[in-house]
């Protein structure tokens, strides 16, 4: 169901309508082209050699029986990374290992087979350390320390003191103690949350070629070629232009695709060997060593007077960041409260180091963590002053001219219309009956953002365009920014033949992520089509023989304002650009600010087991301001998936550690993930307030949906069997034992 | 040897250097990926059944028994082409088979053995047809008919006479029966040249991907991925826009890797099969059934005045088309009498269709056939008049404002200046001495071309740029375009990376050929360049908040006029453009007229061997107006090897035909070029007279190289042992058979 709310232009002719993708037929007949997929004559197979220890100092490694097994050809450790910094201690341990799974050598074979075999052949003489992998455990004074030289205190001050926390800052407005003291009702509540990982299909991989010229070529799947080409230079210490990346299609990234990890040790590889080396991770190592999102513990207060206006809130975040600093946490404190207009509040942030793979992003990073906890807190505030959740946050939502409690005001934002589409849909408005049922709703925000992207088109003979984006496609952005092309040269979507550049051949462009493809680089597309239209006024003006400022293009017509006679289609004029000035192409790169935040308030209607605390998801709907939903179907695909997958994170997905600090479910038969089996068919209804920044008011749409998931489940479970939860996931287990100590068992 | 004879411009900094080439190391090390070189999934192999008569008719074709074979996919015939005109059946032979070699159905299966053995399965039912494959006998009246259909007299009327003349043309000037009785001097000669193959080291490939939703990928080493997009969108029967073309890497064209052969084959039975499909040809099939150039019947009559001018001069030109239209007595004809200003003179022109391979274009098609008979009627005219040869030409020669025969005026050429550097060369200066020794000259014209070029820039962060041109690199056009762009903005060649775009990804390019690609490309480049330095100059403005008009680009550091401290260099202007506005990049199309015409004079000292007639060559050295040579190495082998195609035209290469019109030589063993063992060192003096219809002064340089060498080898034959040579091949047994008859044996 799409329902639009605010329309700010309705006669669109491409936009808003809902094409075939370009892109469909090469990946459901399996001919798509994935990292994996990548060969080349006289190629090796690198496997990696992983840390078996969540936390060891590295005394020595002796590869010499590995490099005597026949069909090998090179290993490397982190004596062969060309610099020594973080970057390149998170590609290959040097010194210590800092969590199960860390590189610790690399080898290049003929096949992975004997690659594989070699690596039991290397002989490393670790020193086990003790592991810290919770995020209160590795804050504790006594804790080991994981990055020795780290020296933040608590105040995020550098201090002589050593510590795991990487980072503390705080965002404060108002007078807090000031604004609960106005409070008629506080609530108080600790959180934490388990590790969870991005869960793609499509697991890690890279392959290179290090040619004797000293360029270097990667093929792999990744979110952003541009960016992978810059990391690369970073830690290999070598210019961007001797690198191109050829980026693959991508199955699945949700920002985990972001970091290099087999990129540069195919690279190193290469350049000993001068054979092109692939490699490609098992499930195993993607969950062990490429970028989960944060374990957390949070504390929120909030408080309310009996008006139902929210007076002070106040959140402690800390976020584990893996083994290396970095986690979230800083977007989690920027979105936590930004749903509501609160006059009083405080987030404090901590970035903490732990033993476990360094944190990636992933989708709306950090936000939905802080939501569990915020949201949660709000339904219980709501709930003890007797406001319907929806009017409680209508009541206190953030608006246009709204401060964030980081400091931005926002402008034309689309949070109430959600709110006001949640209370007038047909989900909220049905009866829920029957026992152990219960709703739950929460709201959602992500800043979305813009930077740099680069389009080119050219103009093909039979009125078609082709279409260059450096963006690479994860959810359909070569349709979203095709028919934001198209919609300005009154052309057809399926007349764009959209293609995905490599590093060599498209302007730079910032990674597919952070919801900003469709906004920055169909906006590219966009400046990129106003300049062929240009191209083509003036041709026609040529042909004619008349003033181009006479020309217009019009649904696709390029016509004289007065002569009637003067009139060419695009196709037609297409087809007579050689000859009279011959063929027309253009590239544009912009780099965009205005990226629009986006809202989302998410209905669910739940049924807990009493007997064994598991949770069934009966109904869900997610309302969500796309600002302009270019291509409505991917929209509500980006919604549906960010819901299953908060769904999962909220229910089951957890990383397992053993007193080792070893994963101990690397799998997807144990690390459970939800299928198509587990749930209903999502809902949607897609707001439409046009975000002012934008040419066709375009908002980021593919991360908040994620975001509230866990807090309207969490408050749908407390609706039907009374309970807060205040962990995840909200496992059978976990619910259970919630349900039995408040029943007294 | 450079010998700079006019510079329009001397302070360029990157043009007229001498970098090493972009791709120089990917070939060197056999890494860079030819059309055979494609390898996907699934893929089937492709062979072609071939006539083996050289006239016949097709009365039936039974695949039945070669599609029962084990791993055989599919069989197609011309049945299965969707059109039927001239086009296609170049493609596939229907109703009549008109030259040996010619594809009557082709068989695509799971490996190429068993695709061939498939072919001798296939029963195809001739009736073989009396074959003409000379011009002569091609041209009389009881020629058998090879087009049924073509009507075109002897004066380039359609009647209702059938023939095998396609075409007849005249172009004329002056009065010719005036000129001739002014005459003190007249030379009349007929001429005749065998058949000749470009003889590039890669045999022609396809491969093929037509996929379910209709569109189709194609893999092809080629002189123009576009071209070959427009040729498969004309015999397929749709859109340009269905079809993506990707240039490999070519293996050596010389105009030859222009037409499509394997590539509409291996497409339709990629659709058959709903496989991707690969074939590559073997040096008999590239032989017998690609683009040889003309066999030739030519009459050259020239008159002068005992002041050594020439007063009239006429030409009877017969081409061979091979067996579809399209000689290039065109441009032969209108390069014939190029280098002079003669005021009478007329030029007839027949193109004449013959049961052999449909010609190609090689290297200045026609042009080097015309000036072998006409440059030894030159030669022996100042023979006869006592007039040095080279002194005679310039009397005679073209210059700006001289009139073509077939109508163009000249621009600023350097005709005159080439002749004065060969006069004052060391080697026209040095003595030749021995017996059966002799030194001949000739000159050369080619028009070059210009057409459609794309070309697209994008800034990196380190200061250097990628460059996509759209055409494919032969001879070292990536370098000779990068250098183009690179001087614009004042960085070095090295700091260009160049790539070579499919038809999906950059502009529309017209092929490389015609010398027209540094020419078009490169000026592609240069206004993408001035595009982008003006971007930059933008920047630097917003930067120091400055008005741009202020900013200056000098010797690649961004300057302000005024303000000796704003100052960057492109690189750290480059650095600074993320968070200053984002990247930048541009594309330009551009179709530029003005490509200027070349001139070339070669002298040649050959030794006869009197008992066996070889020819040996003692010393070469070519002049040539490069305009301005871009990369003069280049240049230099552009020169040399067309000297050198041009010598094993002159001495060896031919295509035996035998009574049944079948090739008898078609390998490189009994197919003779000349290599490096069997010639001297080719000298070289560019000259430089800058062409005013291009920004840096470039004129095409591949092509007019190969024009001169076959009658200065001629003329040095006559010098040597007084023979005049009227045939080509001038083999050992020609040389000898004229020797003998000179001595009266």
């Amino acid at each position: 169901m799409v329902q639009n709310v605010v329309l700010s232009n309705t006669d669109y002719k491409v936009v808003g309508t809902r094409p075939i993708r370009h892109d469909g037929t090469d990946k459901v007949t399996g001919r798509a082209k994935y990292g994996a997929d990548f060969e080349s004559s006289g190629m090796l197979y690198a496997k990696v050699l992983r840390s078996p220890h969540a936390h060891a100092r590295i005394k020595s490694i002796d590869a010499s029986r590995a490099l005597a097994l026949s069909g090998v050809r090179a290993v490397i450790t982190a004596e062969d990374m060309p610099v020594d910094n973080a970057a390149s201690r998170k590609v290959l341990a040097r010194d210590k290992a800092l969590y199960k799974g860390h590189p610790v050598a690399a080898v290049a074979a003929t096949s992975a087979h004997i690659a594989e075999n070699a690596l039991a052949l290397i002989n490393v003489d670790y020193e086990v350390l003790t592991a810290a992998t919770e995020v209160r455990d590795a804050m504790r004074e006594d804790a080991p320390l994981i990055q020795e030289e780290q020296t933040t205190n608590e105040l995020g001050e550098t201090t002589d003191k050593h510590s795991n926390i990487a980072t503390h800052f705080r965002y404060e407005q108002g007078d807090l103690d000031q604004g609960f003291a106005a409070a008629d009702v506080i609530v108080e509540r600790e959180f934490n949350t388990a590790t969870v990982h991005q869960g793609y299909i499509e697991p890690q991989n890279g392959a290179a070629m290090w040619n004797a010229d000293g360029n270097l070529t990667i093929w792999t799947s990744t979110q952003g070629a541009f960016v992978v080409r810059d990391a690369l230079a970073g830690v290999l210490d070598m210019p961007v232009s001797r690198i191109k990346v050829v980026p693959m299609e991508i199955g699945g990234g949700f920002g985990g695709k972001i970091p290099i990890y087999l990129e540069p040790l195919t690279a190193l590889l290469s350049k000993k060997t001068g054979a092109s080396v692939k490699s490609a991770m098992t499930r195993a190592e993607v969950f062990e060593a490429t970028g989960p999102t944060s374990g957390s513990y949070m504390k929120v207060k909030m408080g309310a007077d009996n008006s139902g206006k929210i007076v002070a809130a106040e959140a402690y975040l800390a976020f584990d960041a893996g083994a290396f600093p970095g986690s979230p946490v800083t977007a989690g404190a920027q979105c936590a409260f930004a749903c509501y207009e609160i006059e009083n509040a405080r987030v404090d942030g901590y970035d903490v180091v732990v033993n476990k793979p360094a944190v990636a992003a992933y989708r709306a990073p950090g936000a939905p963590i802080a939501a569990f906890a915020c949201e949660t807190v709000v339904d219980e505030l709501a709930g003890k002053l007797g406001i319907d959740p929806i009017e409680f946050r209508a009541r206190n939502a953030s608006k246009e001219g709204t401060r964030r409690v980081d400091g931005p005001v926002f402008p034309r934002i689309g949070n109430i219309e959600c709110l006001e589409a949640a209370r007038d849909s047909d989900h909220y408005k049905s009866r829920l009956e029957g026992p152990n049922r219960g709703r739950g709703v929460a709201s959602g925000f992500w800043f979305n953002i813009g930077l740099a992207s680069s389009a080119s088109i050219g103009v093909n003979a039979d009125g078609t365009i082709t279409l260059v984006e450096g963006s690479t496609d994860i959810g359909g952005t070569r349709a979203s920014i095709a028919m934001q092309a198209a919609e300005v040269l009154g052309i057809a979507a399926e007349d764009v033949h959209p293609s995905v550049g490599d590093t060599d051949s498209v302007g730079y462009t910032f990674l597919t992520g952070g919801s900003r493809t469709t906004f920055a680089t169909g906006w590219a597309a966009y400046e990129c089509a106003q300049d062929i239209k240009n191209k083509m006024i003036d041709r026609a003006a040529t042909i004619w023989e008349v003033d181009k400022a006479d020309v217009d293009l019009v649904d696709g017509v390029f016509q004289h304002q007065s002569d009637p006679d003067l009139k060419m289609t695009f196709k037609e004029l297409s087809g007579r650009l050689a000859g009279s000035g011959g063929p027309i192409s253009s590239q544009v790169s912009v780099d965009p600010r205005g990226a629009g935040g986006a809202f989302a308030t998410h209905i669910v209607d739940v049924e807990v087991d009493p007997e064994t605390g598991k949770v069934d998801i009966l109904n869900y709907t997610a309302v969500q301001d796309a600002g302009k939903a270019i291509h409505p179907s991917y929209v509500e695909g980006q919604i549906q998936g960010g819901v299953v997958q908060g769904i999962g994170w909220a229910l089951n997905e957890e990383y397992f550690m053993d007193r080792e600090g070893r994963m101990a479910n690397s799998s997807f038969l144990d690390y459970r993930m939800p299928t198509s089996l587990d749930l209903p068919m999502i809902g949607t209804v897609i707001v439409e307030v046009a975000n002012p920044g934008h040419p066709y008011g375009v908002r980021g749409v593919g991360e908040v949906p994620i975001v509230p998931p866990m807090a309207a489940v969490a408050n749908a479970i407390h609706d039907a069997v009374g309970v807060r939860m205040d962990q995840l996931p909200m496992s059978p287990g976990a619910v259970l034992d919630a349900v039995l100590e408040k029943n007294g068992s």
